[in-house]
This record gives structure tokens, sequence and C-alpha cells, in this order.
């Protein structure tokens, strides 16, 4: 059972918004057994889809669409599909009536032609009801395949794929069963790790596949495994990674089906009833944000500073004017010091700081760019550790992070 | 002149990984005249790989592959390459030389074989040297098409995307030349934009294209010309510009080339000498993070603070009880009282905060799920926004920081 995406606009192809749909919709298919073949983005124009559409229906049994939905000119894709099956359009009551809906509860504005004409779909098309957006999503069959198309904007294609796509292809299609298990690693690169493990890796069954997913000081290994008895299945992956485990157990951090590192921290706190606070410089703000984009974050999270100023971790976390003259601003001395100010200020079981030069000037410090001083203060110890994370300022922030995280749990899972 | 980018990988196909890399990839190519015809992710899978080689050829110009060069056994790229042109591979010994030089100098540890394995390159490829990791590029040519293949590692693809293979593909094609112009609004939805510009819109020549890209409070009105002569097509496209301004003048904040809003923001506070700060509770670090990312943020922000926790905002900001008592914690009060604050404590000419709850729970406030106040705070006046905006958290966070962004602009740029 095998899907292809497409996705449609000229915004893609030119670089200036990232294709993020596609990747949420292939993680969703997965889940139920559907893999995906290959995804096709395309511009908005009418040959163009069509050749694509005729492709991919040699390639694929589920066919899905997103984008060019819009009330506006440039949207083009509900044309072309019905140019596509030999369709017309014609206007839908209950899609008609949805839009009104949203336009009387939420808009609150006049309702536009433009608007009440996203109701005209083509007449061989089902229609998938958008809650939260007036474009409707379509459901079309031809033969023993279908065509799904939805629009473009993430949060109402999500709604879509959740609420109507997936239990409808869960229906159609019997469907083999795919497992994905993936295993954190930090601290060595990629063939490092390749070595340590190449005997176990050379012994994988078949139908058994391994990936390597670098990423600025973590490895992701991937087990991917395609099988019809789920049981059976899952007892193999299960067996490979008892036998890989003893092989990375310095590397090995988590699972990350069990979530993001940061995850796995805030539930270890959150179970312990422990909190956690966060005094960052060169990061900053960014590993708060780390923590808060999940929800249930104020469970353990009390809170954070950026200061970002030198004259700010004096003022806001009381740093002491003589340990930044004496050791400069980004110095081990001066982390520490953060992070156990941090902890009583916010009366926090942990506190994480980061003091750091990540570039392109040198800024307030004499540190060379890419300097970072990360430190961690518990209730009985403060410690700290240097890193030279190299001149990108994006990637400096990123491996401090990173780092940051890594310092972070194994203190917490330390016992 | 028109080019095809192939991402080669499983992770992109089961959801794993988002493709940045072709945005990335399609940006640079349009500075230079090369538009991109389409973007085609595949597995690690031979035939797959030969089959989408084999139609770029047919469709484009310029085939650019990234992805499946790591040393790991999962990576089949370069064999597949070499397979499709009928070529075998030679171990090239400047590759050697820059790998050895690599682990010297950074990795210092002992080199493994399947790492010097990377210098093995097909015969007829020209090396695109890789200074930041392991994977060579490559340049193979055939006929007038040319097919370059780069590792999938963002940065090293970025590296060699501008230090090699744009100056190469410069010298040798002629190119028309390509502008692309976007205006940020904020404020109003796609579809009322539309009918305030419709009839501008309905006369704009042929030659260029408009586009709208609408996003949590903000639409983008994209406008793309093509042509032979630079001059006369900027000047068209300023014209249009020009007869377009007045009619989203209550709208418009910015042009994306000149930089996103906060880069707006950043660049007239270092100009006049201003600084901010923040203090952020549903948001939880995004704001500070939003304009932090970009280098030369020291110039002007002096910090900001996380108060997730009720208590910390008492604690650190000085937030009085009785205030939080009376008003509730999500309200237009706390709210100004945290960013006349924030103003005091960090010394700063602005700040601003953000108080509310962005769900799923209703954590410490009773305030509604997507309720959301926003305080700006000045030399001489304190003032705040309540809005609501949903119950997706992700949402709510990042339209609460695009409401902040317009409000501190406006505020910025009124005189």
């Amino acid at each position: 059972m095998q899907a292809e995406i497409i996705t449609i606009g000229d915004e893609i192809l030119i670089g200036q918004v990232v294709d993020t749909n596609s990747a949420f919709i292939g993680k969703l298919l997965n889940t139920i057994g559907i893999s995906v073949y290959q995804i096709t983005s395309v511009q908005d124009e009418k040959q163009h889809i069509l050749k694509a559409l005729a492709e991919a229906e040699e390639n694929a049994d589920i066919i899905i669409v997103t984008g060019g939905l819009g009330p506006t000119k440039d949207d083009i894709t509900k044309h072309t599909i019905a140019e596509y099956f030999n369709d017309n359009l014609v206007r839908n009551t209950e899609v008609t009536k949805n839009i009104e809906r949203l336009w009387r509860d939420y808009v609150k504005k006049p309702i536009q032609q433009v608007n009440l004409d996203q109701a005209l779909i083509p007449s061989k098309a089902k229609v998938l009801m958008n809650m939260v957006g007036s474009a409707p999503g379509m459901w079309i069959e031809k033969d023993e395949k279908v065509f799904i198309s939805m629009p473009g904007v993430p949060f109402e294609m999500m709604a879509l794929m959740q609420e109507e796509v997936i239990p409808k292809l869960k229906i159609k299609y019997k469907r083999p069963y795919i497992v994905h298990k993936t295993l954190i690693t930090y601290g060595i690169g990629e063939s490092m790790l390749a070595a340590k493990i190449e005997s176990w890796e050379n012994n994988l069954p078949h139908h058994i596949k391994l990936a390597y997913l670098p990423n600025l000081g973590k490895v992701r290994l991937r087990l991917s495994g395609k099988g019809l008895d789920e049981t059976v299945l899952n007892n193999q992956i299960k067996q490979q990674i008892e036998y890989l485990l003893p092989l990375i157990k310095d590397e090995f951090v988590g699972f990350e089906e069990d979530g993001d590192i940061e995850v796995l921290i805030a539930k270890a706190l959150t179970k312990n009833n422990k909190t956690l606070s966060i005094a960052e410089s060169c990061t900053g703000g960014k590993l708060a944000e780390t923590f808060t984009q999940h929800a249930g974050a104020s469970s353990f999270f009390k809170g954070g500073t950026v200061t970002y100023a030198t004259q700010s971790k004096i003022d806001i976390l009381g740093v002491s004017k003589s340990l930044i003259d004496k050791h400069s601003v980004v110095s081990a001395q001066v982390a520490e010091a953060m992070a156990a100010q941090c902890r009583v200020l916010y009366k926090s079981d942990y506190a994480i700081s980061t003091t750091g030069n990540a570039g392109p000037n040198k800024g307030d410090a004499d540190a060379e760019i890419g300097t970072v001083y990360i430190a961690l203060a518990t209730k009985n110890n403060v410690f700290s550790q240097k890193l030279e994370l190299g001149n990108d300022r994006k990637r400096v922030i990123n491996k401090a992070i990173n780092k940051a995280l890594e310092l972070l749990k194994k203190e917490i899972f330390k016992n």
C-alpha cells in the first residue's frame, strides 16, 4: 500500500516556504501501515499539476495533494483536479453552510463572494469537511485508487488528516504493519557509532532496516520494520534493541517515540515533583522555549531569565561585578554563578545556565566566537562544562542547547 | 533555465525529518535567475533514484541531488549515480587529503576506513570540495545538462551551494533575471485583502505574478517577475508597488526582503540607540528567541524574563501579589505591570510583555484557553491589548508573538 504526496505552490519551489506538510502526512500514514513512495512539489501551473497527478497515479494507490485551494486567483488546484477527472464544479450546500458558520462565529466581517465560491467542488468528489477553514478537503475514487485534496494551510490540513483522511483510509484498505523505533544518542559521531555497532548491524534481518540521522552533536538510529503480524514484528524489533543497547550504553539517552530529550526531562521532573529554572545568555531564550513549546511545562518550569547584556547579569541575577571583571563574562565562574543565583531566585530544584559567544562578533566578551560555558546547579552542587562550538551562529546556539539538555538529562537520571 | 531538486532519504518520506534543504537551494538558485521546476523526494532505493534522475533529466537543465552520501551502509547515492552514468568509483587524492585534515584538526580520533572511502567518487565527476565534512560534492556534465550531488547535512550542503555550485552555475549558463518582492501585512485576512486590491491585481502585467501567503495573523503578498533586462524589470515591479501601497497603508509593515518584522524593529532600535527588554509568560522564551536568533541582538536587546509560574512574576518582576489576586494573572493590569516593571528592571527604553493561557489546560489562571494580553511599556506610557487566539497551543503562542511584533513595530515607527 503506497501513497504519493503532491504539494502545490510556487512559494515552495522558490524557497519562500519550507514544506512541513509532507512530513506530517508521511508520519501519520506510516502509523497506519501506508508508506510514502514519493513527495513531489510542483508549481501553481495547470499542465504541471496534471502531469504530476498522472505520474502519481502510476506509482501509488493513494494520491494526496495539498495547496492551491485558497480563495485568490493564484489558487488553481480545484479547477485542475476537475479537468483531470473530466468533471465540472458544483456548489455544495453543506460547505456553504460551514463557510457561513465560520464567518458568523469567527471572522465577524461581511462574507465575500470569493469565499462563498470555495463551496464549488468537482461533482465526483466527496467533501471532507474543514471545520477550521473555508476550503473543503476532497476525496475522489477512481478504480481502486483514491485522490485526496487538502488546503495547504498546515493546521487546516492537520485537522483534515486526523479527523477525516486517516479514519477513511483505515476503512478502505487492508494494510501491513510498519514499526519505527528510533534511539537517540549523544556524544560521538556517525562513523564512530557505526564502527561500534558494525557486527550487530550486519546481522540485522532483511525486513528490518537501520538508518543513521546525525545532527549537531546527536545521532539518531532508526530501526524500521514491515510485516503482516504486529506482535511478531514488535518482538523482533524489541529483541534487536536488546542486542544493541549494551553496545551504546554511554551514548544512548532514550527513544524518540517516547518524546524528544526535553520531553523525557519534563516527564521525570514532573513525576518526581522537581522544578527547573533557566538563565540564558547566548542561547537567548531558545532553551526556555524548548521546554515551554510543550503542553504541561507549567508543572515543572518556574521560569527563566535571558540576561543578554552583561549589566543584566548583575542587575537581575545578582552575579557580582568583581567576579565578571576577574574571569570575564564568558567563563566557568560566571556560568556557575548564573546557575546558582537563578536557582535561588526562582526557588527551583535545578537551574541551568548558558554564557558564551555565538558570533559573528565578539560582543561584550573577550572569548573566542563559539566558546560557550554551560553550568548546572542542584541543591548541593554547581558544575560547568566548556565547549568550543565553531563559528556559525545558529549552530553554536543549537549545539549549546543540545549539550545543556544532555547534561541535565544525565544529572536527573543518574540515580 | 530550469532546475530540479531531488532529495534522497527515507527519513523525509516517513516524516522524521522536514526537508529544509530544498527551500534553501530554491531560494539561492532564484537569486541567479534559475527557477526550480520541481522538487522530488525519493527513497534510499536504487531503482527509485535511477527513475527520478531520468525524469529530472527530461524536465530540467540542472539536476541537484542531496542526501545519501554518508559513510554508513544506508547511503547509496554515490553508487547509484555511478550506475546512472555507466561509471565506476575511483579514489580522489585531494578528497583523501581533505578528510585526513578534518580528522586531524577537528575529529581528533582515529580515522575509520568508511570515512576514507568517502574519497571514492565516480570517475566522470568533478569534485566540489566540502571543507566542513567528509562527503564531497560532485558535478557531472552530460550534453548541455549538469548533475550536482551534495550531502544532505544542511550546513555542509549550504557551504557547497554558496562556495561551489552557485559560482560554477553563473559561469556555465546565461540566465534571465528573476525578481521577487514580498510585502508583509498584518491585521486582516487573505480574502479581505484580495477584495481591497482586486482592481490593482486585475491590471498586473502578464509577466508579474501575485501570490498570497497567509499565516497566523499576517499575510504576505509576493510579486514575482521574470525578464531579460534587470533595470526594466526592477522599475516595473517598483511601479506596481507604488500603485499598491496606498491601498494597504493600514496593513503594510514592510518588505520581507528587508528582513522579517523583528529585523526591521532591530534595525530601527539600533539606529536610534534605543533598547528593548521582554517579560514573557505564555510565549515561554520564544519572543526573546525571535530577536536573539539574529546576529547583532546585543546592540539593542537588554534581556528578558520568562516568568512562567505566578510566583516568579512576583519574585522576579516585582508584580504585586494583590494586583494579581484582584485581576487574575491573565489580565490587562498584570500584563501592564509586567511590562512596566520589566522596563525598569532591565533599564530599557521599551519593554513588551505577554501573559495568557496557551492551553491545553488552564494552569494557574481562570482565563479561557487562548486568551492572551500583550502590553507595551515606553518611557511615558503603558498600554495593553486583549486577544482571543483559539485553542491550539502552538498557534496561540505564534499568533501572540506576531501580535507583539506588530504592536512594537507600530510604536517604534509611529514618529
